[in-house]
């Protein structure tokens, strides 16, 4: 069955080459798109108080924060500050009323200038494990949701170490085994589709009402970027309508986030980008 | 502990765009190096009868047979074809004297340009085990053992849908339960190195006598082709020493089979990136 319209969302990535903030949420409502979610740095510019109140009156859903994580660090005084800048993102995702918290955990600990200081995954994997068990007082206590997104293995070292749905079903487990609410997972289909084990973490993080939010794009073939040359649904050779059939039938009820790093799509024009999103939602999502 | 300089292999595609098959049996002699991993284009230029004599005679261990797989196909003519093809590679594997044949199984079935025609994963996944079992019975008769590769998710779509350790292994129990000799698994550090599941994964291959063939190289950050930006061993972010030593504890006693896919590389002197091979074998793997 097609999605109905009113189940998108568009990640404001998607357009952050074209558009602010501002821009993106009257593109919305002029296209008729019911959701969004913002990124840190386009809310920093357009002033959080100023950003909650213009998503408040254009009536979006947000479907979720981008974002907070990258909690692995040299030393315990990097970690520390890592939590502090969570904790503030979870103030923000609250004044913003978003539905998650997306974290992206980070991946091995980095020099100043970026480059990967460490080769032990299994300790940056603990990090991730203290950091966000750490940061789950502060959210619970703000009632704002936790949503751990698994990316793909291709960022392990550099953005996420946790790679798997299983790896952060795992994680929910053992940080907050029945409290989904306070912990749970952020389902992107760029990021998992290869999985073999994908229908049945689903299904599990389903039971332990853990999906937070599902986000779409497509995987092209050839990916020419490892980064910025995602595809837009129905580009690729992702099947994302039986993706989203597993995570209707473990319960998911939200909404469809569009979220495309993609140098094509950031050469075109906004609305254009918005038009066709809303028909590739419906016919190849 | 360093592994023993005897222990160093060189597939041959870390070569191929300096040195023909004839010149690099000559160079890995010349360089003290025991073994070789050749690929079949590179056989079929010089000749299989010539390349297993010139390879006998330079005393080299074939640590492997690059590559059979690539089971899935549009229709059944197409799985039929590449079933032959298949049990060329075995005879040709055979006639070289080589530990295993590698198996790159395929990605999604392509057109004949080789786009992809299909979005069911679920489906080339069908293929590629009705594909190995039918290619079991040839490669059982003529003893030569078939090892599957797990390749990193990102070439899920495209060249192997066999993405982690965990499903080659359900694989090998499905088609060969007690029988590793006859089927196992060929581990790539490359692209496998990021599994959460990985030092179990391989503990089981063990327990099952599956572990055919170690290559290794190294992940880069950043990445910047998803094909051809391999590192060499001790410029990337993979802890090769632990995981050898996650081989070896499980029983692993062959070869550690170099296999550099390299623009960067590929562009050196080819007796340079011999020595390298040599030094970084010896002190970062």
């Amino acid at each position: 069955m097609r999605p109905a319209p009113d189940r998108l969302s568009i990640n404001t990535a998607t357009l952050r080459a074209q558009w602010s903030l501002a821009e993106i949420v009257d593109g919305l409502a002029r296209h008729g798109i019911h959701g969004i979610a913002p990124w840190r740095d386009q809310v920093a510019n357009l002033g959080l108080a100023a950003s909650a109140a213009r998503i408040r009156d254009a009536g979006l859903t947000v479907t979720g924060y981008c974002r907070g994580g990258m909690f692995p660090a040299i030393d315990a005084a990097g970690r520390a500050a890592a939590l502090d800048d969570n904790r503030r993102a979870v103030d923000e995702a609250v004044a913003l009323g978003a539905r998650c918290l997306v974290l992206v955990v980070g991946g091995l600990p980095k020099d100043p200038r970026g480059a990967p200081v460490s080769r032990d995954l299994g300790a940056a994997r603990g990090m991730v494990r203290d950091g966000i068990g750490a940061l789950l007082e502060h959210a619970r206590a703000a009632r704002m949701p936790l949503a751990i997104e698994p990316l793909h293995p291709m960022y392990a070292a550099d953005r996420a170490c946790v790679n798997t749905l299983a790896q952060a079903n795992d994680l929910c487990d053992e940080l907050a085994p029945s409290d989904g609410a306070a912990l749970g997972v952020a389902v992107d289909a760029y990021h998992v589709w290869w999985d073999p084990a994908l229908e049945r973490e689903i299904a599990r993080a389903g039971r332990a009402g853990r999906l937070h939010a599902w986000h779409i794009c497509d995987w092209l073939v050839p990916t020419t970027d490892l980064l910025n040359d995602r595809g837009m649904m129905g580009d690729g050779v992702i099947d994302l309508p039986r993706i989203r059939g597993w995570m209707e039938a473990a319960g998911y009820e939200g909404l469809h986030e569009v979220e495309i790093f993609s140098t094509r799509w950031w050469a075109e024009d906004a609305d254009r980008v918005l038009d066709t999103c809303r028909a590739r939602h419906r016919d190849a999502s």
